[in-house]
């Protein structure tokens, strides 16, 4: 689950705002779905995972706007986890156009049961490798 | 809960696109508000009923786009229901900045549990006016 | 650019509610990736058109929704020109998971310059084949 | 400009994931209102700046999520500007419901003119004081 993953977006019409680039809101949706296929291309499945009643959730997040993106644009985003600790799970991205790197950003993620209550995130990890009961 | 509901509405950075305008996608949202207003003045609880495992899904909507809204407009918001069968909720909505008409729209509501079970929805109505057990 | 389209769409985290669904108002930003692709697959660039001050706006939206979909669930669109009239363009659309049609859709759109002057839409097409100047 | 702005917010329906609580993107888009409502609790009108073609990008964003907000939460979010250099302008945000701090939060942005070259942002903001020529 550590390696970087590569992943290609699309600027959609509705993600522009009156400036004519993308809004900066919509950048952490990008984010995300580098988080979730970064957690598919290592044998994870975050839906299975909600079924099963564990949530990842957002604590922290940081993002640097470097230049704007626009309607059309073909993105292409870099997600890794750069830290893993028993009570957090973290993530850099790197957003590109071709060369042009527009976005950097530092999300802070923490395991919670359906109650709200932290969970060990290595066992959580560990037991997402074994099947499903 | 058939008189009509008026809502005040700031456009949003947010919601505006590359043309300058609202996209066509948030009058959407901009209903949903209506009727959660609309359903409160009549002494409804839209978030209580969904505590109570009772949600109402869109299963239509019409909408049609006379004048584009801007960011930072003002916006007036009249939503009405306009059809109450056994199993339809239907709502219209009309929304103005100052006289001038912007949007009109049309939506069915079915009401269902929390299982996807369809549910006469004037019963639900008539029990929502029931204090929560 | 009256054949149709099908463009695969990975549902989002952020695109769904509370209920656990796609909400409504997402699946027009969905329609609009399925125009623009259809628009691609027949030789244009609608980000050429607005850059020569071509817009295409929407007047008219209407949408049936059969069957949820839920996070992470892989949709196909198939979007088709099905009226082009002299002042109106019109799309039709079917969002499909697996063989499971959970939306379908029917929009208008009219074609305005950057002062909203409305433009004869089979003129607007055929210019858009020719090289930009 | 430097005080305090305090601004009331309704939870959307549309707002929400399938978590049940507010997407931590939306967060974004209330911060910025809380700009606009700060800027013109100042005699500013960010709307008018942007038609004499000037404008605020965002340049950096960190946001700390202590608890989550739902559906319908009444909350109150206070803007304050943290900073005013010449090239940046730095807001701090605190977003609570009711005693409870949920949200934390700090931006930095810049202005631009509409071919993107960086402008002071001490002479930007004297300028908006006199009126439109």
């Amino acid at each position: 689950m550590s390696d970087e993953h590569e992943l290609t977006i699309r600027v959609r019409y509705s993600e522009t705002d009156a400036q004519g680039f993308v809004h900066h809101s919509h950048y952490l949706s990008y984010f995300e779905m580098g988080r979730t296929e970064l957690f598919r291309a290592g044998g994870g499945d975050y839906r299975a995972m909600e079924d099963r009643g564990l949530f990842f959730v957002v604590a922290q997040f940081t993002c640097r706007y470097h230049k704007p993106a626009r309607y059309d644009d073909l993105l292409t985003l870099r997600t890794r986890v750069s830290k893993l600790s028993q009570a957090k799970l973290e993530h850099e991205y790197r957003l590109y156009r071709g060369d042009e790197l527009l976005t950097t950003a530092h999300s802070v993620l923490a395991c919670v049961d359906s109650e709200g209550n932290i969970k060990r995130i290595p066992e959580v990890l560990e037991s997402l490798k074994r099947p499903m009961e």
